[in-house]
């Protein structure tokens, strides 16, 4: 059920990009897009790997997404940008949004950028990478489609809009925040669904909003469009703090969306087979506009040793900063890395059609 | 027990004012401070009001808080400011590194400041609501004395850290996010434990950080140091989300201590009757930078009703927007407002000694 398939990271991103070329994408973004999805699955955010290439290829062909649309800058200043994607793909859209956050940071220490008419951008935390690697401190949000309950609500009308922030460091891998405003993903329930598990009842609400632990229930509802959905970070009552992580995932729609004049809640995705509209939201912040690198990257190594030196709890042995267990997972996947053999299986499904094979290593 | 006391706005800020004043503190300094306290109360945010009072007087007077603290910049650039508050009284500081952010957005569609050595400055919506009272999007974080745990953890290392992001509208009061980044703050604990009511298991830990629904074990732990405290947004394990929350209040103490060179988490109060050496950051954001403030406002206000006019859960009546409720109160109580009989009687006990009386109505 679970076996996993051992490819090479060269093969699997030169079988992604060949794929995205042969459904019209041009080959400088078919290559930033298998980039931004294998580096997803050797960070072990297989939700955004390669397992997401057939909606991608779907999307690319039903004219959610124009392989051909490309940015228009819409409004700039010494320290900012509003950016139209006009539809196109969005990883090459985030990428190039942020190298023009990162020319605007070095040459006037900060650069910001409201990114309208865009679409799925893989991994959020793949754009603030881009930021760390200059030294500059990166952020990267998106809006994404409707699946959020806000708090005293029934309907989704929120997306999980994920927050990335990642700040440079000395000794220690970069601080690298990269999380969902809902307390978990979709893709969450169905493997309690599968499993027949009861779920946490702070991650899903059933058709009248009420908190559930039926993941089975959720998702069926979800399908059939009869009301409820997931939950904010939090779960689904201000006892437990829900309206804040509600609060934060309008934040990040209102960046994104408000910011740039595109989509937020209910209509990122809100036509069938039509443009999804998704927006985004960049950020790079030169360290000179504070304290200077040399000076931030001691005291991160700092904070982050008060941290980890801290005493656990019972039965843990290790506390964890943000990024860590993705950067180690990143590391390990440098050569080979895993997929999901039914993954494995969806892409030489689409590879057969255009002649492409993807190897696994015996 | 919970009996109310009525009040004059005017004589509540009078009052706070020249007990402040009493203390050392200069008068404009003393009435800035005095109005966030009283804005608090008015918005019902009662933890961070006039109840507070004694621990500043006491802060003035032990040295932990410096009456004649001026600000110095430390560094400057056109969109960012680096400022050293030289332990002086929170209000004051922030109060005068908002309106620097602010004069810097305006000309220059940004303004970023981060603070050190500051002290403990109310409730970090206020200075959001000065960026909102002149057109701009604001931000205002803070850390904080060490009360929550992280992930995996089971001492206290960080501060309830709150995020506070504002952004203007046109027709509905302002979105206004103010939250902290634990579940819930210390004074909850303090209900659950008086009432001998059960905590949800998201709120706090106990010593071996195992989330615990005990109010008064965790208190006692507290107070004695045995270890366990609050627990992040999400509650105690990755499952809930809880590493998600612990994430948050570390980039807040990365934005405001690390950026600084200041204090973060453990040496935020570190030393008793120190100086606190708290640790702020602040932005404006001019929406020109953007799509500009009457486009951005019209979104704002689709959004809004986007999410009110949602369905409501069973049993629900609102949906309810960040900072609403608190406005609503804020209108309510614009010539009187009502606080603990408690409260009360302390701000007259300590108004006693320099001859001060606080008038309830009767």
């Amino acid at each position: 059920m679970d076996k996993r398939i051992l490819v090479k990271v060269n093969d699997l991103t030169d079988f992604t990009t060949e794929i995205l070329i042969s459904v019209g994408l041009p080959r400088k973004d078919s290559e930033i897009t298998a980039d931004v999805l294998v580096t997803a699955d050797r960070r072990n955010i297989e939700s955004h790997g390669v397992a997401r290439l057939k909606r991608y290829v779907d999307g690319l062909r039903s004219g959610v997404i124009n392989p051909a649309g490309k940015i228009t800058i819409i409004k700039e200043t010494p320290v900012s940008l509003v950016i139209d994607g006009n539809g196109g793909m969005g990883q090459p859209i985030a990428q190039s949004a942020m190298e023009l956050c990162i020319v605007k940071a070095k040459q006037n220490y900060l650069g910001f950028a409201a990114v309208r008419n865009s679409n799925h951008y893989g991994i959020a935390g793949y754009y603030t990478m881009l930021a760390l690697q200059e030294d500059l401190i990166g952020i990267s949000l998106t809006n994404s489609a409707p699946l959020v309950v806000p708090t005293f609500g029934k309907d989704m009308i929120i997306g999980t809009n994920p927050i990335s922030i990642g700040f440079p460091t000395k000794s220690h891998r970069p601080f690298l925040l990269d999380m969902a405003t809902s307390t978990v993903p979709r893709g969450k329930l169905e493997v309690y669904s599968r499993k027949g598990m009861a779920m946490p009842d702070s991650w899903a609400c059933d058709e009248q909003g009420r908190p559930t632990t039926n993941a089975t229930q959720v998702l069926d509802n979800l399908i059939n469009r009869r009301g409820g959905g997931l939950l904010p970070l939090g779960g689904g009552t201000e006892t437990t703090g829900g309206h804040k992580g509600y609060g934060l995932s309008a934040v990040v729609d209102i960046l994104c969306g408000v910011l740039a004049s595109g989509a937020v809640g209910l209509d990122v995705y809100g036509k069938k087979d039509a443009p999804s509209e998704v927006c985004h939201f960049f950020g790079a912040i030169n360290p000179e506009a504070f304290m200077g690198l040399a000076e931030i990257q001691v005291n991160m190594d700092y904070f982050i040793n008060m941290l980890k030196q801290s005493a656990k709890a019972n039965g843990q042995t290790v506390i964890y900063i943000a990024g860590e267990k993705e950067w180690v997972a990143e590391e390990q996947n440098r050569e080979t890395v895993t997929i999901q053999d039914k993954v494995f299986v969806t892409l030489n499904t689409i590879g057969s059609e255009f002649g492409l094979q993807l190897m696994a290593i015996e």
